[in-house]
């Protein structure tokens, strides 16, 4: 099997680089490891930036998005008893978020290659590559009990922090730059109704806590808890009555329902530098992990292949090299500004274990900054909506 | 001795609250531990937000300082070979800070007081104070070898960070906030002309640098060093050598010339709550201290006492002790407002020792962040230039 792109990865990334290759006349094979149903079930992100919007839409991705996903123009703050919105649309210019879960996004991605004909394979692991510093690199992969090997020009590696691409490059050819928060997220899928029709971001002296939604019928809901607890020790009632203390305010009701899903995720900073190596080029969370705080993971992945798809369209149209040797360091500019918001938003927000009260009153300091200040908030707004775009999406645009 | 208000520090917080008690028609009594000579000539703090210039002129003692201070209208942020102007008055609808050292406003403050007649005693160290729950505190001090008592109604600890007046309150009533942060700043007076009109925070791989002036002949300028690091260790050529090396930049050229003062500053965060207790009040250093990279403390200290002349104004006025129970959350909320600024901005432009690659990345993030997005350059600018004051200054005004 070979065509001049392959990757690795059926996840948002993988799958809208493929699309937007498509669309640039680029073939493209791609492989997954696990089955279509799970990747269209996988409970991840559900908050997409302005910039993922626009793409989508312009991508013709965008008619159930438009259907089904939920246009947020703001987002609350909630601390010391008070709520305060940030209004995303007042600050940017008309900007805002649309929740919409990043498995409908796949769906849509998945529907969409496979009416075009692509070739996507499930249940195909992939489980070593070759060739990454030659003009032909490949993969090993698994299908139906039997080993193949795939071929391509240029490789992708968009198979998530525990894929085999980014594990593929030398170690000394890799910079890994990491940090580990002191906590972690509870998170719960719920049918209830939300409280209301926007996000609530709750710093609490019991710690942070998210209401957020999927649908007008499920919420997903975020405690912040340590990174060593269980969901064990976390039955229904108790995580109802935490929530319901942390997002305590006059007038407010939290809505209780049957839990559907429940997981505890680590807090993690995570890049490695560069996102090349040879033929091998990484993308997403195969590079980079933000604390999911500022809603900025899938975003990065998908402003990620935004670029490659511009620079293997500059390669494959005009022979240019210049793209895809830009592809890092114009990637990584915004995967550190993103680390930084991220960081920003998470330390603002999270009690700090082991009670340095110093920093608890530095956090409340920074809201009351960003709650009565414009300049504060809209520097909040611009980040949380998304960063302009780099270059359009396609090399002939 | 006995007057309604007591005093405790000739710093710029004592000298000035005693002023603005005079201009109401409130007499009072100041007790400074050191000479006039020795608090005439300390070289401290440099940059007076606008809200300071604004009240140092609204209260008669703007002469010199407008003829002498240097106003500045932006800052220079360098990292990374680059060098980036924030400008503060274009950002912020004209506001700027003005240079002018605290030993000059200290001049201005003597000479106005003892103009009229003022209560002012240098080489009187308090010693202890009595009754402070009482309607009538006193203070015990040595003036001519002979131990002497001071009586008022209220009594002002403006002594800094190492005086008697927070030493004074039962420990269990005082709730104490401290950060120790994991560096010093080394300081020179430098006889050189400044390589510039303005302030340049230097962000480099070798740590932190600041260029700022006293007057067009005279430099202020520090070095990030270790905390336990000494003087010694620092020969006039090793400091040029290092300055010279963190404020590189294309066709910057830093001139030198005889260092005359030369010390070693810890950073360090530290607030108490509240500012009162019974009669006395805490006010500038003696209550909280910030890392000077905001160049915040003076101005706290200023904006302290602010709050303080208009309350006492109340009390005497009108009888009112409201003002005088709302000092203490006041003035905290700004100080909070300061502590984070001041972190924010410690954080942002110095080098964390341990190599913490991770933290150095998301502070050259932090310092993109500032240099393109207008929003947070605001939030720089208008915290730089000093928040509005709570109240005016005066009770009737």
């Amino acid at each position: 099997m070979y065509a001049p792109v392959g990757i690795i990865g059926a996840g948002p990334a993988g799958l809208l680089l493929s699309h937007l290759l498509h669309l640039q006349g680029i073939q493209s094979w791609v492989l997954e490891a696990r089955s279509r149903d799970h990747v269209e079930r996988r409970v991840r992100a559900g908050v997409l930036e302005q910039p993922t919007v626009d793409l989508l839409h312009e991508v013709g991705l965008g008619h159930r998005l438009a259907a089904e996903g939920l246009r947020h123009e703001g987002t609350r703050l909630r601390f010391a008893g008070t709520t305060h919105r940030i209004d995303f649309a007042e600050l940017t210019g008309g900007r805002a978020v649309t929740v919409y879960g990043q498995q409908e996004v796949v769906k849509d991605l998945i529907a969409a290659r496979l009416v075009a004909g692509a070739t996507l394979l499930f249940d195909a692991p992939a489980t070593a590559t070759a060739g990454l510093d030659s003009a032909r690199p490949s993969v090993r992969y698994t299908l139906d009990g039997t080993a193949r090997t795939a071929e391509c020009d240029f490789l992708v590696g968009a198979d998530g922090f525990h894929g085999i691409s980014r594990a593929a490059i030398p170690a000394h050819r890799l910079t890994v730059y990491e940090r580990a928060y002191p906590y972690a997220w509870l998170g719960i899928l719920a049918r209830s109704s939300p409280a209301g029709d926007e996000l609530i971001y709750a710093r609490h002296d019991r710690g942070f806590a998210l209401h957020s939604m999927r649908t007008p019928e499920i919420t997903r809901q975020y405690l912040q808890v340590d990174p060593d607890d269980s969901v064990d020790a976390w039955p229904d009632d108790r995580i109802w009555a935490e929530l319901e203390q942390r997002f305590a305010a006059p007038g407010f009701t939290l809505g209780r329902g049957p839990i559907m899903d429940k997981g505890i995720t680590p807090m993690r900073g995570f890049v490695v530098e560069p996102l090349r190596y040879g033929r091998l080029f990484l993308a997403g969370d195969a590079a980079h992990i933000v604390p999911p705080t500022g809603a900025k993971g899938m975003n990065l992945a998908i402003a990620d292949v935004r670029l490659l798809a511009h620079a293997l369209g500059g390669f494959y149209a005009d022979g240019r090299e210049d793209l895809l040797d830009a592809y890092s360091e114009t990637a990584l500019r915004r995967v550190w500004r993103a680390e930084y918001f991220s960081w920003w938003m998470t330390s603002m927000l999270h009690r700090a274990p082991g009670g340095d009260a110093f920093g608890e009153r530095l956090a409340y300091a920074q809201l009351e900054h960003v709650a009565t200040s414009r300049a504060a908030a809209t520097s909040l707004a611009e980040n949380y909506v998304g960063l302009s775009a780099d270059r359009p999406w396609a090399y002939r645009l």
